[in-house]
């Protein structure tokens, strides 16, 4: 009788964000390539999609850094909409499936100890405010990551130390690394992967149409199991089939693009009903 | 600007319950033992202590079943005290210890999918509220325990269908349970280890006086890392090191008591303090 | 510190609704006319323009019976969103207002207690949520007037005692309803007045349109001072000034109309946005 | 299905403080006497007094300034905890019986428009927690008191502007104030009347012991109704009358005394007990 009510009010848009907790050390620990770890990105990519095989009221899911945000139907029910009950088993499916599937994209690098997410559950009235709050994670990505690449590019071809590093940045404007990387390495910021620049969207496949599924599947190439050195085939087929299989059943498509502008959600109406934007 | 403030009402006890979501399914995939799995609750057990080793502010942890709760003092501040923090990291780490650990606990047997927990927060106002939840606690693993050792028993050892068992047992109290036991199968419940009739304790080894010390030395020796069958014995050793590692920085103490009664609450008066029940 | 945060979901219309505390027992103390009593529909309305001419959040206002409901513009920070405060202070001044225009509208009865209002604040996600909720209310009115004219009239005119024509309305639905005040009393129901049978609606005269100023014209006329019996004139014309230069500034013109229906809603496109429907 | 569960947790104190809206204003426009008007105090008391007459699981309330703070037992379950229910209803009972009091209080003053109190419910875990509340408004009414009785003697009797006496009094301590008060104007702050300087504490009878009934004796002289000017006699008595009985019927004890210090609460262990503090 102590419990108290936390319903999540109804006919409102419901995301789930499950945020890595200090996954600075985490990744140190682990030394994950910088600025991105391609292969921390899958297997968070792997926990989400198990988490959209479970959960079946979650429409899309975006991903970028350490976080994942799941969104749900307005008209869901699920778990009577309460909040701690959807961000708690939402937060753990994700943290089990993260641990499970470690061996997959890392078979010659052990899990230390076991990591940990936070969860919460917030809901959104509208459309339109459910857009403004993923623009507003994209735009987070885009900024960390055009962040990142400049900064290590500095640390890890530049010699600079961190510290430098961070004094040669600060106060700089986006124009500002895009020109740093191209004119001191090379880089044309702009060919980046999508991966790094845009984040990753897990979309129902049943909601995309048809257009779209010409990048689905260019984009699912990146997504098959890697080699897997030490570890025994027989072992990671094993485990890569049961991969498959699950993929296949929860049927979500991954997708690197802009989700900032209208393009992607007027080409693809079924996901979030344009009538309501 | 949308997610809103979840604060627990400050000098509340606060409990934090962890519960398995699908644990018939799972402990029938996993081939469990009836009625009790040993392997599970140590493994249950390891990952509430890594918890308790993760997050200080935790005082005590009481765990049955698929389900752990864990005590947090009145006067804790960790994350604000907001509750979707509190419970999706707590239950994030445990479930991320219950996946990391299972190959200790089960060396021979492949985890098969990853098991998710949900987890709640909740305050108490007083002791005496926070002492009455864990004997509801308790009391219910007592209630269970008793059931499904009468409903095993006629089911593994008395050849009955689990229809006919739960016929069997409609409508019984606890003296018929107990006496069903004894008279068919010759069973003394109150014979049964404490680890399945009383649960699991664990205390902050720092708050328990001397007298229960030597339970507790008694309680923990069942609390080995097991034989390990087919895995490597360096892969075990080396893992099971970790885990001594961590269970003496964590210094929570195992105990298998009963914390209906006040004899615990009274010897040990700095768990509790004495003079706000 | 104790206090817990109520701020309601930003971007969802607002609703606080007004409820008279005992109000049957209120109306049998002070002689209510049945099935309505118009001097009371008047305090009411005089009590909830005051709220519209002190709180310039609220875009209109919907009565019936014992109660009022305000609406709130989906934009507004009026005390930080907080559902205590709005609800605490709109409950506080519509009953204030109550009280303090008593004798205006029962210039010859006097108040024999404080009344009491309960309020609260909820949140619509929506216009058409929004709309929904006030559908329910009029619905509510309608379903309610007509059985108390059918009720009273076979009290007051037909000689049944109340229980008898509680058990003879007992399962009759609005058609035999209907056919009963006609057959038996000579009652056309479609005639009786509107404020009985659509209720009261309070708009901020600036979101209307023209074509809706002659209906509010109209409407209002029934709006003026009631004749004051005992009560000197000075006295009464002084209040009645106040209360018609109060009635001035907030500017809310009152109409007796259906608004389940689109046609009000589309007429006056200015109150809720017709594209967020 | 919109309206959110908002039960206050069970087991504690609440607390429903009602706060006047706009009373710097409100005291100009009815030129209350400065810096204390005692018919305003009055008019409080008898307001809160029906709310403790009408609400029965109301303990005590302590009033100052333009706020009363009501107190329900950690037992209660009225109105099922709900707090905006409970919020709304005593601030609406106590505004309403406020503006229908006026006249008493005021009989040669006409209210010039309806006032409003915001109204807030609030849990406390503790007996110690709530007296930590209590005092709180006490220490609040002390130094306020105190600050108001030098500003005004300072504009008053000093014959400073208000900027010239706020200046005055900027970064002064409490002894400072107490100097400059009987220094500059033979003001011993000690002498005045403790209904000032202590607020308003209402407890219900029942739950006094009788080593005070004697100061409640003496505390309730000042609380009959005053002379009443213009208003003719057969109206101010029947009010008084109707007073009188109400404020028999709610048996509540008005006192002027420190709430802060333990004597009154161990002298009165029945109304909080003592063992949970």
């Amino acid at each position: 009788k102590f419990e108290q009510s936390d319903q999540l009010l109804p006919q409102c848009w419901l995301v789930v964000r499950v945020d890595g907790r200090g996954f600075h050390k985490f990744s140190e620990r682990h030394e994950f390539a910088k600025p991105n770890e391609p292969r921390c990105i899958r297997l968070m990519t792997l926990a989400a999609r198990r988490v959209l095989m479970e959960h079946r009221s979650i429409l899309l899911a975006y991903g970028q850094s350490d976080e994942y945000s799941f969104v749900l139907h307005k008209d869901t029910n699920a778990f009577n909409r309460r909040a701690s009950k959807l961000a708690s088993l939402i937060g753990s499916l994700f943290t089990s499936a993260f641990v499970f599937n470690w061996s997959i994209c890392f078979p010659d690098r052990r899990l230390l100890y076991p990591p940990a997410f936070d969860a919460r559950a917030v809901a959104y009235p509208s459309v339109r405010t459910l857009r403004d709050y993923l623009s507003w994670r994209q735009a987070d990505c885009h900024i960390n990551n055009l962040y990142n690449t400049a900064f290590w590019s500095l640390v890890l071809r530049g010699g600079l130390s961190a510290n430098q590093a961070q004094e040669r940045l600060k106060g700089t404007l986006a124009a500002d690394k895009n020109e740093l990387l191209f004119s001191q390495f090379g880089i044309n910021y702009n060919n980046e992967p999508e991966v790094y620049r845009k984040g990753s969207l897990l979309v129902r496949a049943s909601l995309l149409d048809s257009q779209v599924d010409a990048v689905a599947e260019e984009a699912s190439v990146g997504d098959n199991v890697p080699d897997v050195g030490e570890a025994s085939v027989e072992e990671v087929s094993e485990i890569a089939a049961k991969v498959a299989k699950a993929e296949a059943e929860s049927a979500s498509t991954l997708l690197h693009i802009d989700i900032i502008k209208d393009k992607f959600w007027t080409e693809n109406p079924r996901i979030l009903p344009l009538d309501s934007q």
